[in-house]
């Protein structure tokens, strides 16, 4: 995927790692699926490791993480809307209550949530992260994400706690960022440096997509870390701005995780003058969050389940931002337009659909369509009606790894992006034949 | 599919011809896809016609239907809520405003609907139909489902009334049914009798699924008749009453048709006293309705495009019928809930998920969720939480061809239901693979 790329910000290696004094790690600590009961996958595991040598026979993935800076950081974080909510996420929403945070626990395939006793653990990997690391557990952000409604096993995550410290560098990103992979099928990470008056400052993150080992949802956590000297309340501001036009606006499958968390570390080592108002300092940092969360958001949708290519459904001359949001979601999360999609069938009409059953007012006779991609560009409608296209060109164009829908209202000068891919065969055996 | 059955309604043969004094009939006028424009189409017909022999060796379909009623019916109507309408839809609201109707005209292949002059050739249909029965075109009800885009060629439906109107016959329910399918695996119709007063009423009625030959869209069209007497009045009420909790209730995939037509004439033939308040009559007559459109509800789920079983929603014990139906819906439109059921995977967390994201008040600590079929039933998750089952047990329920959830949310005694299918290979390769 190409990045977008911004004047001013140049992009960098080292993800969560990048800014000046962030650490990160990674293992595999065992955590496994199919858990009805804790007492079981316990057995199971004594079992295994007593007795079964398959284990080391499948290459081992991380699955337990932790992100440290060298000192406290102001600390901002958006979590899912969902009602059902993972236990990390109410375990975290508590301990940000004072916008600060030290350092990260995170684990995959278990996303310790419908437990009974999930708060309880959650707290007490806060607890172990806390210890191994000589903090207070309040400064310690958890977060899951796996197969809903099976008990967290606590004694792997305890047991890995010392090699997960130990190994804590600042070129971990890597270890870290592989940790937090389910099915997604390629990291996501990035980094970038941009200028707040002679400071030099960076800013990093680490997603994971839509996935996961054993499909659930399309969970995504998002780390971000940055040495730049900013209040907790415009951190919180900026992250909650920039999330509302970049994932907010990406839909693999209309399904919204329970656990979904972004959170974003600002440690102030880069020396700037703090930012403490909207004022230009803000709009540069604003800039580089921007930056890093639209490229996010992008690989987030084209590495969605199944996806053989990213769609991005731009809507523009909207009466409003509103309006121009709701139809690019409504096109992107079509399951029909995604599978025309799939085919590269310029059957436009469902998108023409899509956009009418969205919940907002435009006329629909002042609506042009058109489809882009590094091939071409056609226009398949113009004023709500059909127009004659090479089918040809059409199928050359939507063959593309990355496919625009261009859409114009023409009724206003608002605009939105959004992000998607197709829906293919791969989707469905992702996440129905797991376990047939 | 087992038919629901209710007291008091006996289920019979005949279809949209089931009522006294309704004919139809159906045959194949000869409509093709990928019109770029309707000469190309012409000019392909007539070199289709003059010279190549292709098209007798493939089994000719119908895909023009037409319904009589031997006098003036009250008729009522809903139509989709899409805000791109098929020019049909546009043309039949017209008709319809003084609440009469004498016949139905209807076509596949093509929806007629994003074209320059679409509402023309809508009104054109009903002028031919008009001329060929001898009524007027005002009492004549216009409806089309296929492509949208394409201009529709008025041509082959010409040329085809003659016939079309010959052969109309008391029993050509089988022909006209036959005319609407699309990608339907099965045709769509029941009918029911039951008693008003002394008289024996019969109301009956066709539906076509969610596909499309060109797939485009989950459309669906539904006409229904009956020989009871009931004002126009009335009849909407009971119509739109129980389309609401029917057809509203399901979910193929999510995407809403710009052709939706639901359509009910009724001749008052079966004698009865008319029906022209909210007496126990009209109750008598809401219950056969209900009867009939719960079937073909049903029907049109379970043969949703590419599903291989039929799921039922139910969630009880609910504040509101308006959050259990919030609810149900947003379990039967999940993605990765449908797909889950495609591998007969008991995987709950997703029904959790889809719950959690709806957009309704509920207590999550008081849900319970079951999983039921023919072969038994199991708890999967209680007050919120995971509960162990037999993972075999869930399996052998949920390879069954109809499934049902069964969600109480323990606070307060509403309840409603919803239909829906699985999402499998097949929907992708319906709707993707067409062109490939």
């Amino acid at each position: 995927m190409k990045l977008q790329t911004f004047p001013g910000y140049t992009f960098t290696d080292g993800g969560v790692c990048a800014a000046q004094g962030f650490k990160a790690n990674g293992v595999c600590c065992g955590l496994k699926h199919d858990a009805l009961a804790e007492d079981s996958v316990s057995e199971q595991n004594l079992a295994a490791n007593n007795a079964l040598p398959e284990e080391d026979d499948q290459p081992k993935k991380n699955d337990l993480a932790m992100i440290l800076a060298d000192c406290p950081c102001n600390t901002a974080a958006v979590y899912t809307s969902n009602k059902v909510k993972g236990a990390p996420i109410l375990v975290t929403k508590e301990h940000l209550k004072n916008g600060k945070a030290q350092a990260v626990i995170v684990n995959s395939v278990n996303a310790n949530t419908c437990n009974a006793d999930g708060v309880e653990k959650a707290t007490r990997m806060c607890e172990l992260a806390a210890e191994g690391l000589g903090l207070d557990a309040e400064d310690i952000v958890v977060a899951s994400t796996g197969v809903i409604g099976q008990i967290l096993p606590i004694e792997p995550i305890q047991a890995a706690i010392p090699a997960l410290v130990e190994g804590l560098s600042y070129e971990g990103n890597e270890e870290a960022v592989h940790a937090i992979m389910t099915t997604d099928t390629c990291e996501k990470q990035i980094a970038v440096k941009f200028r707040i008056g002679k400071k030099t400052v960076t800013l990093g993150g680490m997603l994971k997509g839509s996935g996961m080992i054993h499909p659930n949802m399309a969970t995504t956590l998002t780390f971000l870390t940055t040495d730049c000297a900013i209040s907790s309340e415009m951190l919180q501001q900026a992250l909650s701005d920039v999330v509302r036009v970049t994932l907010n606006r990406v839909s693999v499958d209309g399904d919204q995780s329970t656990n979904d968390m972004v959170c974003l570390m600002a440690n102030g080592l880069a020396g700037n003058s703090e930012i403490k108002t909207e004022s230009a300092d803000y709009a540069a940092f604003r800039g580089a969050l921007y930056a890093i969360m639209l490229n996010l958001a992008r690989m987030c949708a084209a590495d969605g389940e199944g996806a053989t290519k990213l769609i991005e459904c731009v809507v523009s001359e909207a009466p409003s931002e509103q309006v121009a949001e709701t139809i690019a979601k409504s096109v992107i999360e079509s399951s029909l337009f995604k599978a025309a999609m799939y085919g590269a069938d310029a059957n436009w009409g469902r998108i023409a659909c899509a956009m009418g059953y969205s919940d907002c007012e435009y006329d629909v006779n002042k609506v042009n369509v058109d489809l882009a991609s590094e091939k071409g560009r056609i226009s398949v409608a113009k004023n709500g009606c059909g127009v004659p296209f090479s089918e040809e060109l059409a199928k050359k164009i939507l063959l593309e790894d990355e496919v625009q829908v261009l859409i114009s209202l023409g009724d206003g000068e608002s605009a939105a992006a959004a992000w998607g891919c197709d829906l293919t065969y791969d989707y469905v055996k992702i996440n129905g034949d797991y376990r047939s």
